[in-house]
């Protein structure tokens, strides 16, 4: 690829300074009109050492408003990222809807540097290539922009700027070690280079090589392919996205009219199986937190079925270091401005660590879907979106277990009508509840669906029977130890 | 891919019934949409031998109206296929706008055999990939929808298949060798069809994996992603492509306003020239032809400059039955209603021959840009599609030669003059002319544009100076008898 880069000519310096002027102009009538459109744009630069990015960006950004762009600087993960997945900052950083982030380096330049250092082996190369592939790929789905520049220049060219770099104090420390190791690996980095961007390069977003021998040229291919790109972007608003077959495997569901919710447990037996399987838990979270395995729970059911007694018997056995409980209500305006699973890849938990979900990335097929606050086309998407992020979290290493808490239309009411009726529970109930409980039939169907189409066999669902909380309780830790000592096996 | 295929578990017959009757309805529906639409409609049936696909194409079509499909059976090429480049049979059958076309088997077929009885090597392969997924994409850009469905059966249900049909004589026919031969290579035959789908699996254009072990299960699959597919393309009618950045080798060309028109030829120099080379390239034809060396000549020109003269002398050195020209007029409804380089395709010279197009695929970036007879998305995207179209066919080993007849402003109105004030030349000069002549400059400033985006190395142009038509018939002559001298000489 690179060998084949955009070869247009050059062209003559008065022509080249016409057309960035004509380029910045329009690039601040677009912002406004990103802002106008809700338009994400988010750019990655990425290129060989001393080709120019940074220059290149703070030409690019000299005309943007700042409370509409950010550009940020990506280093070699810290050892605090290193505790979670691969894509979490990147997923962290993408840009609220209407702003550009500029990414100076970014999930090129980590795995073709851990190819290059011998750090990951070809498995895991193909798996970050997926990861990327299905990351970008989310993202257009979602509506973002996505550019993508490679800055090249040639062994030569390189050589001399570092020389050049090196010999004045106020600029040597703007070479590493990493960039001499660069030059005199030339070649061998050119392929990894080429195969990452053969492997990343798509029809919604492309590789754009930069020839950056010449900065006004390398900044006039820039500007250009950035403002061609959020024209067609712009025009592109509301675009509807073709469905992805489900590719993962599925564990068959009941539906919810199916489900036997007459089991109970008697008021002894509980007490005795509560104490015995929290001590159980408590102990195994030990192991899972010295092995370093990640745990997800997300919890999921009805108003008033008893996910909050539910959390309780679970946090109760852990270590309140180890854990942390996420409610989650509907999202905030910086949330909503963003791709759905955002607010949740920024919740992850670190490796060894519990994270619950009291309401979960689900709502889009829920409560979303039935209110209208995403289109059709969007939640018809999620559920493939959902299972491709809980397979990055699977396959990061994490268990992931998630909790229908289940009862009937009668043990609502009743449970809503006691609410009701006694004083110190009345906060528990809203308007919303009841209006909720009216869509009782399209909420089932909806969970019908979520259920059959997100149970996979890496992250099930698990319908927890409730009209007996006591029993739904129970059977939760059950579960929940059973998904940690199989994975404690696995991990040895 | 074919291991993690679609595995929503088959519902009972009562729904498939049931969903299956909806979705013949919907799509009965969605074909007045297409037609009304101009949505065409690219599906590719690929599979397993004894896997249904010729019984769910049956099932699918049957509520469908006759006029507004096609169904073909894709079988190995023939040899006189064997002389066209390979994806030629498949973009000759690419549907018209509103209607169907449905192939039993196709490129995925061809080329996993060739993989499968070791007929190419793993460049040839991957080149085939790159000429997929550019045709798919050209597709799919130009406002195609194209689906492609794989039928999925295990080894032991194929066998079994295989023995039934075998068993009885009404059925055996429709068991050949290859499908024997497939079932005992079973796994060998599964991995090179997992890499063809994971190496073409793209979010346009993806592989859909359809279960099938039973036929209802299998035609609903089928139809509901049928259905899917088709109502999202629906409503994305219209979308702006993103512009691709060019990654072919250019030559870098003058402007046409730095061309010296003054070159002359003497009368005297002209006969000897013009005798010697004519001899030349019939002998040169001869060795080519020899060769198998298809050539493309494409001509482009101002009106009045001379391009028919010009192609004359180039087709009086040749053997008539080597060459064809191809007049290109604006296209006709049967071609307007393709994609915009079909009817260049399907004229395409068999190898060891000419074919000389007088006026070609590059109308779209002039004539149909300044009339307005396409969208601007569409004609910025055509310079990527033509270089793309050309690639292949310099792939394929097709020597391209590309003439910009150029003339000024005061010689085409010379000329122009002369036409209309001599009664046996009146035929040659019409309105029209004299209205693109008024658009001079923007004729000039696409021009400029066309040459510089589209002076790839492996297809360049030449600008012949036709003030002087007879300089300009000897240029044409010398530049093609070294292009087809160097071929020749490559071609060992």
């Amino acid at each position: 690829m690179i060998e084949t880069y955009n070869s247009i000519p050059k062209p003559e310096s008065d022509e080249i300074k016409q057309r960035l002027e004509a380029a910045h102009q329009r690039l601040a009538e677009q912002q406004l009109l990103m802002k106008d459109n809700k338009l994400p744009v988010f750019v990655l630069f990425e290129g060989w050492g001393a080709a120019g990015k940074g220059t290149v960006l703070g030409r690019v950004i000299k005309d943007l408003d700042p409370r509409f762009f950010t550009a940020v600087s990506i280093h070699d993960p810290s050892p605090a990222e290193k505790r979670k997945p691969f894509l979490a900052r990147y997923f962290a950083e993408i840009p609220e809807a209407g702003q550009f982030k500029f990414l100076d380096a970014g999930w090129m330049t980590e795995i073709t540097k851990d190819v290059l250092f011998d750090r990951i082996n070809k498995q895991t190369y193909k798996n970050r290539i997926g990861s990327v592939l299905r990351f970008e790929r989310s993202l257009t789905d979602n509506g973002y922009l996505v550019l993508k520049f490679f800055f090249h220049i040639s062994k030569k060219e390189q050589a001399k700027r570092l020389e050049t770099l090196m010999e004045s104090k106020e600029t040597a420390w703007q070479v590493d070690d990493y960039d001499i190791w660069e030059n005199e690996h030339y070649d061998e980095c050119g392929k990894v280079f080429d195969k990452f961007m053969e492997d990343t390069n798509t029809s919604t977003v492309p590789w754009n090589v930069i020839d950056a021998k010449s900065r006004k040229w390398a900044e006039l291919q820039v500007m250009e392919t950035l403002v061609a790109g959020i024209d067609v972007a712009l025009k592109n608003h509301n675009l509807t996205v073709p469905l992805i077959q489900n590719i993962f495997p599925l564990n068959r569901m009941p539906k919810l009219k199916d489900v036997d919710l007459k089991k109970t447990i008697s008021e002894e037996d509980y007490k005795v199986q509560l104490k015995e399987l929290q001590e159980k838990l408590e102990n195994i979270h030990n192991q899972a937190y010295l092995k370093g395995i990640p745990i997800i729970i997300a919890y999921e059911g009805w108003d008033a079925a008893g996910k909050g007694g539910n959390i309780k018997r679970v946090t109760a056995a852990l270590d309140p270091r180890g854990y942390e409980v996420h409610p989650i209500a509907s999202p905030k305006p910086f949330e909503k401005s963003r791709h759905h699973l955002w607010r949740f890849w920024t919740r992850l938990p670190k490796t060894g660590h519990f994270a619950i979900f009291d309401c979960t990335w689900y709502g889009r097929v829920m409560v979303e879907r039935l209110e209208g606050f995403c289109s059709e086309n969007d939640w018809q998407r999620a559920y493939n979106e959902i299972n491709e992020f809980e397979k990055e979290l699977s396959d990061w290493g994490a268990v992931i277990v998630k909790f229908w808490v289940h009862i009937d239309k009668d043990t609502q009411l009743a449970r809503f009508t006691d609410r009701q009726n006694t004083p110190e529970k009345q906060w528990k109930i809203t308007d919303e509840d009841w209006r909720n409980r009216d869509k009782w039939d399209l909420y089932e169907q909806a969970v019908d669906e979520m259920i059959a189409k997100t149970s996979t066999t890496y992250a099930p669902w698990h319908i927890l029977e409730s009209n007996d909380k006591k029993y739904a309780r129970i059977k939760a830790l059950k579960i929940l130890i059973d998904a940690l000592e199989k994975a404690l096996k696995e991990k040895k």
